[in-house]
């Protein structure tokens, strides 16, 4: 509307300062906690969350640290289960197995990455889907892909929580989602299959990712390629949710350069406190939505 | 090169006059079959397809000869069991399950679409992977998307036979996949996730198909729209493959506009005689797959 104008530049700017809303997963997480721990609070038992946890991995350590805190608020359970760095791809396979099919085990998570000699899928199709609370076995992958899974990949779901706290209709926009990989793209873009969304998925191989990003209403970013997508990239009003982590210089670090695409974006997600925060919540709601199924 | 010249529009009529190729699914299909017939014939004892055919529809019949036909001129037994329209859903699974375990069974088809009041992904659920030649069962589809599932799903399978037959590189270009139902485009793009291939996916819903179909280099289309797709939305050059089938005035339809994107399209398939073929072969393949895994 104010195209063409030699003040654009001042109005766009001041336009959103004053109107770009922050996606805040930190509160968003909390508020989901607040609704888990009431669920919580009416079982007959405390469910119980374990984590099967090879080797010994500052960044690792961390993740397990939010999942832990997370259990204490909600009243979950959350038991480690440390296996030694140099395990066995079949001790391994059979030490899940063991603790899926242990009944107070309401879920179980295998913290990834695990060691690079180890095929990962093989020692996540160990978990049945009624415990596959981060939907990476293939059994669990095929059910969510056909809409039979109760539960949702957790980042995706972590992404539509965000966006429906936020009131952003996504269903009629246009969506670029920003690598493919097993935790991030490939759920998120199996899920917009879905949701009858259109979206376009670029990655490290595409030539021309400006081209769709310059496009895009709502860019979902999980390439974990510090700070690769910038102001210049993307149109005003852009929504920016931002899935990706990485380390740099010894700080987690997202996909999207904050400072300049927030002087763009409609809506972004702070990183840390964004996409993270919720995704931790959203295992815990998977796993008291899936021990409800067990129940029926 | 030739932009510019006012003898502009001529050159290029001529131009893909001369040079556009038809994707021939029919020879595609008889090459494959070759390949099957020999196969088969190493066998020690013919494999037998069973396909579940529910009701009585022209349509459906046409397409179960199609199959028929193959399977005569590869050496692949293909029995027919037919079950009256009125069967339950759970009549319908016991009979399925039945089938999947007869051992001389190789592979099971339930030939789509079945009566609407019957959940068809409860019935492909019960078709197990080692069987599911179609691909349709949540299983095999999660197998097929971590990349563990030996066979492909036939129209992928068909559309990367087309294209590696006539040596198109598919994995540097910008693809559109044009709808996104079960059989066609879902399985596309799981596929084109796996192939760390550049797409978009446009749909019914999207409000702007052309800006998208304006820059692919490659459509794969399965909307099921008659002639959907007409020659002044795409751009010189595109690779059309049209995996779309639909009735119109009693002949089989695609969604490409032949005579006019053939003007434009450096490759093309032609419907009938293009992608269709080539499905059929891709079940057989898949079968002879199959076969060989049942034995290792």
């Amino acid at each position: 509307m104010f195209r063409g104008s030699p003040a654009l530049p001042i109005f766009i700017l001041l336009r959103y300062i004053l109107y770009m809303v922050l996606l805040d997963g930190k509160k968003l997480a909390q508020k989901i906690a607040e609704g888990l721990k009431k669920e919580v609070a009416g079982f007959s038992r405390r469910p119980r969350l374990g984590i099967v946890v090879v080797g010994k991995n500052p960044v690792i350590q961390k993740f397990i640290e939010q999942k832990k805190k997370f259990g204490k608020e909600v009243g979950v359970d959350v038991r480690i289960y440390p296996l030694e760095e140099s395990v066995t791809t079949n001790e391994l396979r059979k030490k899940v197995a063991e603790l899926v099919h242990e009944k107070r085990n309401s879920g179980i998570i295998i913290q990834l990455p695990l060691p690079e000699r180890i095929n990962a899928q093989y020692i996540l199709n160990s978990v049945t889907p009624d415990k596959d609370i981060d939907v990476l076995s293939s059994r669990s992958i095929g059910n969510f892909a056909v809409g039979r899974n109760p539960a949702m990949p957790p980042v995706a779901g972590a992404v539509k929580a965000l966006l429906d706290e936020y009131g952003i209709d996504y269903k009629n926009k246009y969506i670029v989602v920003v690598g493919a990989g097993g935790l991030v793209g490939k759920p998120i873009a199996v899920w917009l299959l879905n949701e009858k969304a259109t979206f376009s998925v670029v990655r490290s191989s595409t030539k021309n990712p400006q081209e769709f990003l310059k496009h895009a209403d709502i860019i979902i970013s999980g390439i974990g390629k510090p700070n690769y997508i910038t102001g210049y990239m993307v149109k005003d009003g852009v929504v920016a949710v931002d899935a990706g982590t990485s380390e740099s210089e010894g700080k987690v670090v997202g996909d999207i350069d904050f400072e300049s695409v927030s002087q763009k974006a409609s809506f972004i997600t702070p990183v840390p406190g964004g996409v993270g925060p919720v995704t931790v919540a959203m295992l815990f709601k998977n796993l008291l939505v899936l021990v409800k199924e067990q129940k029926q």
